[in-house]
């Protein structure tokens, strides 16, 4: 999906919301848990109750993985779900990759390929090995790295605060990248955690889509971030998971899901005066 | 596998040898491509040549991720395999993740949990995200972190080396990471591209093992690997990949594979002065 495809989708739906699929066999509602297909079939009802409200989705892809090679049948399952439908979303697959150029070519092929299993429109990717991590996942047409920039966690003060010559490392990350791709093929994951940065963030990345988990379970607020973070062209993705995916465990989870959806859904046309 | 078993290890097969199953399809011998099982045919007789010279096996996550949910399960065929041997070898997932505390933890239950479908005694992670994206996975009894501490490829310079108070990145990571971990549960990449950077980093974490890529194919030196990294309990495994398992791409592969692990294991036994 190119630049402006995900802009006026963002403009259709009134919304910059992305839905993130952290998908917990412990966690989905009792009556599905042993189903033939339970992580699949949560993952339709949860797409089909909020894609009025959504623009993205995320599966994370550690939740799959944790269920051994039937997680990632899951997932294809999903992703064919989504190619499949008539309403169109943005797809991230988060797996926080990266690693030297050889093996992040094959990554690349692994999620963004369109004819490999997955066909994601985008992936995350951790910046710690530098450009030769980073540059193969641009080399497919209408595809996205989205870099890990100022992460949500609490050790994100770990590392990514240091300061050379006057600059924090992931200020640093957001500098370099630019050499690395364009607003075109590049965005990046900073915390709604830490919103309050938003605003340095903007001088270095003005029109650059930001991915920001943490609204929700881990604290992070709307408001604060659409202050800092928004563009003309909106310039945000605002991922919530837990808050929606979770919102019930009981055989309402899917209408409860919509309905949370659809309130930061109003928010945000709110905030894009829309 | 603990520590001690690492140690004793080494010592009856007297080599440190890690050989990295880089699988790709395209490069293994044109009798196998289209054989059904050809990812797990190759390696297991890639594992049977070499088993006697190499104390590690170091699957590459993106190239069995590259072939689609087929790759993981050639993947699960081979650690089972490794698992069934009598000929005991320490077994690296060479996946380089790393997420929030919450993800992390599917990851390890994905790669380390024993009742999973790939048990590896370890997995390569990421240190960006900080301490609660690298705790997770040493939760595992008898289970390794390996984090990327100063990795062997060009864009290790982009962030890897930025110094703030004196200190670089990579020494940042090592000097941290030990509140995180012990030696008994803790190692880092090293590069064998930046072998002179084995003294300052064993000043650091004078005892950790260091897994080091980059012999052979990426340039790197053994001699150098061993003159700077090498301690009394040996402290090092050397991963070779391109240069054992592609030695040929004809029928004779296993045996040259055999061949140039075993050159390896000699000058790694003469090293170690066994």
């Amino acid at each position: 999906m190119t630049r402006n495809e995900l802009i006026s989708l963002i403009k259709e739906r009134k919304s910059f919301l992305c839905v993130g699929l952290d998908t917990d066999l412990n966690k989905i509602p009792q009556y599905l848990q042993g189903q033939p297909d339970a992580a699949f079939l949560f993952n339709k009802a949860i797409i089909d109750a909020t894609i009025d409200y959504a623009v993205a989705y995320k599966p994370n892809l550690a939740f799959y993985e944790s269920m051994g090679i039937e997680g990632l049948v899951q997932l294809k399952k999903t992703m064919d779900y989504l190619h499949s439908l008539d309403k169109k979303a943005f797809t991230i697959a988060d797996a926080k990759r990266g690693d030297i150029g050889n093996t992040s070519k094959q990554y690349a092929k692994a999620f963004l390929d369109p004819q490999g299993d997955f066909n994601f429109d985008a992936m995350t990717i951790a910046p710690y090995m530098g450009e030769d991590s980073v540059t193969p996942f641009t080399a497919y047409e209408g595809k996205w790295v989205i870099l890990l920039a100022l992460t949500s966690n609490k050790g994100a003060f770990d590392f990514q605060f240091l300061e050379s010559d006057g600059t924090k490392l992931f200020e640093r990350v957001l500098q370099k990248s630019k050499e690395w791709g364009s607003e075109e093929n590049m965005m990046y994951v900073v915390g709604a955690t830490k919103a309050d940065m938003l605003a340095d963030i903007r001088r270095i990345v003005p029109n650059s889509f930001l991915l920001v988990p943490g609204v929700g379970a881990q604290g992070g607020s709307l408001e604060e971030v659409c202050r800092y973070g928004l563009t003309k062209e909106c310039g945000l993705l605002v991922n919530s998971s837990r808050g929606i995916i979770y919102a019930s465990n009981g055989e309402d989870f899917a209408q409860r899901a919509a309905e949370e959806a659809r309130k930061l859904q109003q928010q945000m046309a709110a905030a894009m005066g829309l």
